[in-house]
């Protein structure tokens, strides 16, 4: 038995956590790919819950930077960046529910070099940016086109190769009203850059509106612990989810569950309001699902809780609090 | 000869800035009030530069806090808070140009007591909120209605009353494919609840989309600086605002212009960004128009600029920096 | 009647305000200068409150930055910069107790031109320091020696003159067993940079060891709001100051009173901690001295208090919040 | 053969990482514990570099906290908190010199319960603050007695036990003029309750005064990321370091080493700053000494660099940022 069948997903999911109808979500069928999060897009497909889908996902330049030599600047188009594929309408889901989504696989595809990194002015974790505005020259722009693959990871260089260690940079339900840009993470979900959202885990995430609208992209072959200078190993690829739906078990902020821990997901600045958001989640939880009494999960965590920094770069930055499996009982 | 007849949308205005067409945005003409600044509502208006437009806008509640009696958790519906008159489409307006603002008068409307603050929970500067998340228990809600006109202002108490200096708190044109609350302030505008924002300035705002799709709302009677417990004495009102457009003048955040001063305004958390956009902006307005080298004015502004904080306690901090007109030249 | 003999230090202080016997704290008398605010240093004088001081300052980089071709990262040696006047025992002063100093005068001295402002490298409001840790480059060091008088202000340059507005930019108590560097600000003062520290304004410093332990320095012919690029026109001055004590009147944070309002000041990162500092401990004070509710305090600061930035480059940013005396009643 | 024997310790150290003297400092061979980093205390012990010292430290509470029906607020008096060990004179130690300590054990020592861990007002993650100051309600003060042996760890309760993770909670150098108190940490180390600081790591230290003038204390039985309401499981332990030193090889900021990676160390608010130093000194630890290019370190960072939160809680909050020695070459 896989962990999954024990999962929140299969013990509350409408589907049970189990397989339903495969759909592929391919570059035809999706079509136009989106930019922001909101309920203003027609879906691109509906399904009941349980569906499985595998999409083709582009990389976060939409295969625009090609050469080691292009200008990251001159080719990007703001706002139009960090493409998505979505959305997609789950039958039955309602605002105040719950969506479940498995990540069964994730595989590069398309011509090699397929990974690609870069330098881009006022853009990352160690140099001045929008939001933090200084009068700093910037640094040279760089292009790193990487050869990826599953079986051999991400070559840096001859000395150095990275472990292939996929996950899904933006995932999210649709807000109610607001179009979110997909460069943007928050309650919704959104681009989170959290590895945790690899394959094998479980992501649940707040439904605003009517078919709860899933979108998803922007996969990494590897990254590192808050995306220091904001482009982790991009690349395209074809993602497998497994939806389900949760009803009257409503979440404010994503959580992810694993074989081992549970861990909940805040996205704010400054960061430690994002493990704020993170922690009292965590707390929350423990207490609704988990018996814990407020304090006593308060102190507990003090001493055995867990944080993952997702990124450091986007709007707001995101970080998850995790604790084992183990302590709940 | 008011100052608006030497202001840089006199100057550079396609109407340059005279008064053209007068409308009326009663409630009626309005119809629906928005909760987003966004390209995906139609407009209620569409006039050309020099147009004078009366907007009746509803304060923040959209008037449903009668008493002080009613609590305002029960009664309101997160995400529709804060209803926009508009937007109004300005005929040129294109994407890189700039809308110009003058706002001519704002007298309150509607029966006594018109003026209303609250206490809410998980909002206001000295609480922990939905972002500074806490375990804390929160305060009492609380609302006091009060009686505002222009002529006495607003009557706290027995013993104080506050001189009427109305400002509008939340304008803004649409952004090009986001959908943002009307809770938010940005690069757009937006809920900036900036003081300066007030009858007799001009305010310079970003076009990201034909036509511009200029929204505005949520005038305040009064206010302190950084509305500390998130409420001014909110009010509904007349406003009325004359529009012009500048061409090929772009601005990447709002500015605003009054008799004695320039300001440029940056909303961001943590506040430090906030102040870094907006002095940062203030620096290259001096050097691209006023005719300053980049380091001299920034040396300047350490010893003349003045700043003015607008909220702390919106989704992102506002902040104003200023610098007279007699340094300028 | 000169407003200070309505002051709170008037009526509450062991002196009543009034001027004692009168000090001079030359160069020759202070000898060696300071560079921590601490507990550790023998006093340089000892008086009785209502004693008048007229200290010989040095301005923050006693006086070794003499020409505009100077390298300030040459010449400085962290950390011993920004050199204080003091430690000043004031009898019958212990902890809980609270100092309170009334501006008198402050007047320019030393040879011209005694003004200077510097870009440094890794220290100001819109560069990367040594806490917002960048990559980037960065600006050129830059030396401005201005002209400074009393009469006439700081000549900027041929068209600019900035008016002669004068304060102390370090002022404060010892804390009880630290020795803080005068580079920072804290509860115990320190180097706020707050342009509010000026001539007729009394400022009210907690005592946390016996004798309080003054040290003052650091004063500016002007400074803008925030203290951008981190040096305001710094000068060698005369600062005339007359202290007084309070007994049983315990504060946790400076204050200040004028003429017209009181103020309260805090100093943290972030820029939102300060300001909710700030207004935290307003609220107290009207609270504690002025009959208000809390919550009414709190209500009504947010339609009427004020903030002045103080600094933004110092290891904690300073904020003052205020309210007008008129409010108060 | 140890890892120790490799590390940058044994190559650099006067010592070359082995061990020398041992010495014992007891509770009685300490005498006065102190609650400032500061150059003002005479030494408790001088050594030369390869000392082995068995230190008995204190909980962070000097063992004041005894019953669960305790009250913290009214036993502890600030700022009298975190006793620690030292000063011990390193022979040889002069500015701009490292200091490198290896943990070679921590042992719980006393009467059980061993361990107290306590919800205190004030004070916490996910509470208002002295700096985050609030208007809300506190917490609740509580406290934990907690059964701590190295050989089951902490009993938290009849289903939890915690396993024996101790690290050391507060460990440093003195600053050069500051006395820093022993509740913050800053680029002299200190409080920086990260859970990596544990027995088989070397934590590197700058050297700011003849001597380098070692303390420690704070030893922590377990803890999780980030300390989240500000106190861990604290008790009392031997704790046996081995000191070297490192002749001209400066750090600005503390660095540790393991069997498997390098990490450093930033501590600051908001956490961005903390993360930011931290990631900053390690792009330039690489390149100094592991021959990378910056810009090329700064991206594969991006792809591999991991992230541990110390605390959340003191008054700036540390963070380590580190990468695999495999990854160095």
């Amino acid at each position: 038995m896989a962990w999954p069948d024990t999962s929140i997903m299969a013990q509350k999911g409408v589907a049970r956590g189990r397989a339903g109808a495969a759909y592929s979500l391919t570059e035809a069928a999706q079509g136009k790919y989106h930019y922001v999060y909101g309920p203003y897009a027609a879906p691109v497909l509906t399904v009941d819950p349980g569906a499985v889908i595998a999409c083709e996902t582009h990389d976060a330049f939409e295969g625009r930077i090609r050469h080691e030599t292009d200008s990251p600047s001159a080719i990007l188009r703001f706002p139009y960046l960090n493409p998505q594929n979505g959305p997609i309408f789950v039958n039955g889901a309602a605002k105040g529910d719950t969506l479940a989504v498995l990540i069964r696989a994730i595989r590069p595809r398309g011509p090699q070099p397929a990974g690609t990194t870069v330098i881009m002015p006022e853009f990352g974790g160690l140099v001045g940016t929008g939001a933090t505005a200084l009068l700093n020259p910037p640094l040279p722009e760089r292009v790193k086109k990487l050869h990826v693959t599953a079986e051999h990871g991400t070559v840096w260089n001859d000395r150095i190769t990275l472990p292939y260690r996929p996950f899904i940079g933006t995932i999210g339900t649709s807000p109610e009203i607001e179009a979110i840009s997909s460069l943007q993470p928050d309650t919704h979900g959104g681009n989170m850059d959290l590895p945790d959202v690899a394959p094998d885990a479980v992501i649940y995430l707040p439904v605003q509106t009517e078919g709860a609208l899933l979108y998803l992209g922007d996969c990494h072959a590897a990254q590192g612990d808050g995306e220091l200078c904001g482009v982790a190993i991009e690349h395209p690829t074809v993602t497998t989810v497994q939806v389900d739906l949760i009803k009257g078990w409503p979440i404010r902020w994503p959580r992810l569950e694993t074989a081992d821990a549970i861990m909940t997901i805040g996205s704010a600045r400054p960061m430690e309001d994002a493990a704020r958001i993170a922690y009292r989640e965590l707390v929350r939880w423990m207490v609704a699902d988990f018996g814990f009494e407020e304090i006593d999960a308060y102190m507990l965590l003090t001493q055995c809780g867990r944080v993952r920094l997702g990124n450091m770069v986007d709007p707001k930055y995101t970080l998850g609090a995790s604790v084992a499996k183990t302590i709940l009982g």
